[in-house]
């Protein structure tokens, strides 16, 4: 278990020292869920810098926390990637903050020998692919950016959502996964589900394929208002709805028969969810590109199986050409 | 056998005309060979448009010649896409000529309802995967764009190129890939070999892996000369070299034995691939985005399976190391 110190001076701990322990025990609590299912371990890596500025493992004692762990082949679960990271640095030369994000100036600019602008930046992310194929995939991630000490106007934004991927459907576990989140949002602001639920519909979309990923959840980015405290506890609830949103439908559905040909359908929708990360994926494109995290950690999020075949089409009125038919057309489930 | 029917008319077959056959002649040699060596037919696809421009399955009177071909568990192979297309038409709206591509003006229009630029394009695209992990991977493809009828300087030009992908490193196979294609070059330019073989190795290179792609080959794109006759001779002698270059090499590693280590670790070299083709490839992404061609089409060239696992490297001095030693520091073969 993982604890972050706090300046034992301080009256009361920071914004960011507050946003870094939720999203810390997020972490936490997803990583022993995750294990106390599966009955194995995660694996854990640990990252720092090297003098010339790469990722490389070990400890790190300048302002960094960053971990990914990961499971492969357990008992329950095909592959589960979690990250958690939270750093105070300046941004590289080459990045640069607009309209809320971090935008590259110079892709050609890779290096670290200057001094940027100073931020503050924590995450969490979770990817959980099961064995079973009625078991869906669930992704997770709740992130905040901070510039400077936070304290100008436009100069913090949270990030996040949680979304769903069954291989089959059941419209009973797409209903509750979305009920769950539909709650932690209306404890807060009754405009946030349906503003959320659309913009995850609109996010995780193939268009070169005409499928959403999934049945949805929630998805915002760029999120700022006039008071942190506010989103800061909207963020909390939704970091711990994940768990009740998803983990039941794990528990309902691991145990399930399945043939041969519900497992090949389970690889080639994962060949789907490769191509929504490799070709699609805002935040995964970005993170190649500009190296602010190992590459390592942000490909924790791949699937540990995927197949492609050029006729995959199912034959109609199948389970599998129900499932196309909800990715095509976006429901309402709540 | 698909043929294309020439004017009757025409003393002399046009140079799209000759084009189109020696890479329609490419495309059946292939085809054949792959059938003779596997025992299983390939599935063929045929496409036309639909009245809207979508396409749809079927056969086309209106100047295309475009169908695919597509293996998957075969007796010898994983998964081969191999793909022709031949299409005289305007670019849609929204499509451009620059610097002897073919460019995005507006990506949000994808209507073709204006009259465009008058073009001819014609391609082969081959990709090979073998179920036996000793067997390398091929890719090639050949292609020739041309703007109206070709006259005006920098109105036309060729691509292409073909490069090898071992999972395991056979050096003698790096060497007989290489040499057949620098006898190819040699042929026509001293200077085309070591220039294309340098842009291979740049080109299908995963910045985010730190690794190139395979063991190289041949690329080259925007492809012009004074004298069309000349690079037209260049790319036919290429094209009868993708068989030489590598069947050889697939009837002395199919039937060599394996374990599932190996199984395993040609899966993840898959992975990487998938990575490749999604992240990296400009006509993959070119493809998809404008729907130039189905998107069916552009992931034809996509691996049967693939793995991904957080922990993926190998130990030293094992065989997989010394792959991704040459893969970390491209070689010269020849």
């Amino acid at each position: 278990m993982v604890q972050i110190l706090e300046n034992p001076t301080a009256k009361q701990p920071s914004i960011s020292t507050r946003i870094e322990k939720i999203l810390l025990d997020m972490f936490e609590n997803v990583c022993q869920t995750v294990e106390e299912i599966d009955g194995n371990k995660l694996h854990e890596k640990r990252w720092t810098r090297d003098e010339k500025g790469q990722w490389i493992e070990g400890e790190d004692n300048n302002g960094i926390l960053y971990f990914d762990r990961a499971l492969r082949n357990g008992n329950v679960f095909e592959k589960v990637g979690i990250n958690y990271i939270s750093m105070r640095g300046e941004l590289p030369p080459g990045l640069t903050f607009q309209g809320g994000d971090v935008v590259m100036t110079d892709p050609k600019n890779g290096a670290a020998s200057e001094k940027g602008t100073p931020f503050f930046s924590t995450s969490t992310s979770v990817i959980i692919n099961a064995l079973n194929p009625m078991v869906p995939t669930a992704h997770v991630n709740y992130r905040y950016f901070q510039i400077g000490d936070g304290t100008q106007p436009g100069s913090w934004w949270f990030g996040g959502g949680g979304d769903l991927t069954p291989i089959y459907l059941f419209e009973e576990d797409a209903v509750h996964f979305h009920q769950v989140h539909k709650e932690a949002c209306d404890k807060h602001n009754p405009e946030f589900y349906p503003r959320f639920k659309k913009s995850c519909d609109e996010y995780f979309y193939l268009p070169h394929r005409g499928e959403c990923r999934g049945v949805g959840g929630l998805f915002f980015d760029n999120l700022q208002s006039d008071n942190i405290e506010t989103l800061f506890s909207f963020v909390k609830t939704c970091s711990e709805a994940f768990i009740p949103a998803y983990i039941p439908i794990v528990k309902k559905r691991k145990d399930m028969e399945f043939t041969e040909q519900n497992k090949y359908w389970q690889h080639l929708r994962r060949g789907r969810y490769a191509e929504f990360i490799l070709l699609n994926d805002r935040g995964v494109r970005f993170g190649l590109t500009t190296g602010i995290v190992s590459a390592q950690s942000v490909l924790n999020c791949m699937p540990g199986e995927a197949f492609w075949n050029y006729n995959d089409q199912p034959t109609s009125d199948s389970p599998e050409a129900m499932l196309l038919d909800v990715l095509k057309n976006p429901r309402e489930w709540v």
